[in-house]
């Protein structure tokens, strides 16, 4: 049985890992290559030098398991790291759960920026810092990554230009004055800064923007200044390399509370976050010295896991990336402008849609209410407010503990709390005032959007 | 020489103090009774019964010097603490400093309604509930308390009613969401709920508010309800005992850095988060076993410990409080709406005034601008993002070391980060908009507020 005389366990700072975990050498099967648009031969670190330092770079590609974290950069986690992981009582309590299923949190928004985020904002900024930098560019959706980042420069004395994506540069005022503060310079995507952007508000004036749109931004203004890098929240192998500590620590603080989850859930955007909190876990079960189940969870609006296609595609709408594998909804298509902003992206990590390809990772999707409300009863019952985005896996933590309940089974559950939403109030009060809609996506705006993906390489 | 190889100490939930400290006892000389302001005689448990359990008041007047924390207690304080205690290596680097001028600061941002309100609204919610009571009214300025005060409630199964400020109201509208979330009901103050509140609109339509006018508010619908208490966030002894776990853990953390405080610092708008900081290293100097500075810091714009009066004054506006012997601007002072909200007081706890008045502690004023960028320099060097309150203490700090670097004097600051600033964005708003007033308060204006000071007892 578990520890039942705690809380949370809180690690030393000794204790925070000293080496990133890159699960691209445990996945199963050869991992397909990203192809060059245009040749469509696999992209080589050649390709991608006019977007990141070499360094960031050789970990993309990089196949050794274990990439250690310099000095620096654990200087910097040490501000807010180890977090803590919670045993999730309360909430327990709440749903009438009598011990036999027992939820577990690890906490994310504990960070200055208030999520998981800067686990690799820091270390992004640190490597461009080195490599002579002095610009970085980025997108956010609902903020979350942007702040992370602007935090992160100003520590390594970056400039730092965000592209938000509009419909949450609009709902999110506060997130942009947060920014602002770390010393960023912000602007509502599409803008009118770049040739992406007025190529959207063009053809689409009233353009809510989307993740797609904002990336083609950040990536022109990169791409054309040798002093600038560009720099992804999510997605890249390297980001959820960085996010592995959330796992990593994670595991050591399951063991000190003699438990062991039978199922891992996080929320899935672009997939760093999850991947952070997974794929520590799953590297037992590829190694066969674990069994567990895996569940990403996604919005109904923005269903990239569950309804999208598994297929070559661009992770931006403009069509300047490399094509990815992964499942996607079409790199032009622009999810509904639900709260979880961060959740809204076309795309998910390669590695990540590989271990739902697999059938190693299972894959679901909310609408927005109940999302909500499970938020709500976590709030009253734990205290700390989710972000939009992390309620979705706090809406299946509570499924997973009610459905044992119901089969009379045990079940230890272990969620990624991997942000606050306390630059999301606007999105409690819809919900609180009962003006939240649910915002499923279309059959018909899904095949459409499925029609404009790019050809495919043929069959060797 | 401290510890150089940590920055922050975070310790177990097994070193969350078991006992709060009351610092009655040792205060120096005999206390100053609170009156009965029609008697003038000292109030006794029974004047106070109308608004708070048995409990409370036996807190209020008890001159134990320890008080044990019930369980269900310290099992909400789980959550959260024991908060970290940091070393501002970035700060100080910052600063130019090179370790001779050492400052370290408590974080109780970390808590989930972001400040260090919860240490007391838990306990007063907890023994509310056990004395049967159905509802808790208070009143709120920057919305930290109320906020506090709703999560509480909502952990204990309480309704909760809070009269929050109007400016603050209007300033800060996702404080509101924040709280409906916990499942409070928010009021403007002044408002039409009340008595007091009509007497208020009646002779000032477009009254901003004040902390004064709110308690009123919040103490009619107690007093006149008898399933319904009031809850109040500062300047009461029981208040301020609940704030010593801030202290007692922090003497912990500085001990484990083995460092020792020269001066402890706070900002002061009841007196409650400071009193928690100081209380336990003040016990250590009142029984001779240390010598150090305090300093208490507070806004121009409401002066109340470096240009009030030491006098017999009401807690309240409309005078239905006992008088309590402190300093004060005047109880109809009405300060100038600064962003600083929950310092907008025009009185302080009498423990602390007390500790002013015997010479045992300093006080020093700012106004919002150098306030404002302390806290920007802050958030760019150590991430954090400071509330406009503690952004006071923050700036003393920063003035602290570089006095004693300018003297070539080794000095070690200690001040408490009472709480983060997510929710006052629009302060940061303006100062970074550059729209940030300054608003000393008027000589001629004090001078009014003090001539509506209550008749003052007679020598005897």
């Amino acid at each position: 049985m578990p520890r039942d005389d705690v809380t949370k366990i809180v690690l030393d700072e000794s204790e925070i890992p000293t080496a990133w975990y890159n699960i691209l050498p445990d996945l199963p099967g050869e991992p397909l290559p990203p192809l060059h648009p245009g040749t469509m031969e696999p992209v080589g670190p050649a390709d991608l030098a006019p977007l990141f330092p070499e360094s960031l770079i050789m970990q993309e590609v990089s196949t050794d398991r274990w990439i250690d974290i310099p000095g620096p950069v654990l200087d910097v986690y040490r501000l807010w790291r180890p977090s803590p992981l919670y045993r999730a009582r309360r909430l327990e309590q709440s749903l009438g759960l009598a011990g036999k299923q027992r939820i577990y949190y690890k906490w994310e928004g504990v960070s200055p920026a208030g999520s998981h985020k800067p686990n690799t904002a820091v270390p992004q900024a640190y490597y461009n810092k080195e490599a002579g930098i002095r610009r970085l560019t980025t997108e956010t959706g609902a903020g979350q990554w942007g702040s992370a980042l602007s935090m992160a420069c100003a520590m390594f004395d970056l400039e730092c230009e965000v592209f938000m994506v509009k419909v949450s540069f609009d709902q999110k005022p506060y997130r942009r004055v947060l920014m602002r503060t770390w010393g960023a310079t912000v602007h509502a995507s599409p803008s009118k800064e770049t040739q992406a952007g007025r190529n959207i508000l063009e053809a689409s004036p009233d353009s809510t923007g989307s993740l797609g749109i904002a990336i083609s931004e950040a990536v022109e203004i990169a791409a054309q200044n040798d002093d600038t890098s560009y720099a992804l929240g999510s997605v890249l192998n390297h980001v959820c390399t960085h996010q592995t500590v959330i796992g990593l620590e994670a595991k050591k603080q399951m063991e000190a509370f003699e438990d062991k989850p039978d199922v891992v859930i996080g929320c899935v955007g672009g997939g760093s976050n999850y991947a952070g909190m997974s794929y520590p876990f799953a590297m037992d079960v590829l190694n066969d010295n674990a069994q567990m189940r895996f569940l990403a969870v996604e919005p109904e609006a923005c269903p990239t896991l569950t309804r999208g296609t598994y297929a070559y595609d661009f992770g931006d709408t403009a069509g300047t990336t490399p094509l990815m594998p992964m499942y996607t909804l079409g790199h032009d298509f622009v999810p509904a402008p639900v709260h979880a902003g961060g959740l809204r992206y076309h795309g998910d990590a390669p590695s990540l849609c590989g271990l739902v390809k697999a059938g190693m990772y299972e894959a679901k999707a909310y609408a927005q209410v109940p999302v909500f409300e499970a938020a709500v009863q976590f709030a009253r019952a734990e205290g700390f407010l989710p972000g939009p985005e992390p309620a979705h896996a706090v809406r299946a933590a509570m499924d997973e503990a009610l459905a044992a309940r119901e089969a009379d089974e045990e079940r230890v559950i272990l969620f990624n709390l991997c942000g606050h939403g306390h630059f999301d109030m606007s999105a409690y009060d819809a919900h609180l005032s009962g003006k939240l809609g649910d915002v499923a996506l279309a059959e018909e705006e899904l095949q459409a959007a499925l029609a404009n993906l790019p050809p495919q390489p043929q069959p060797a």
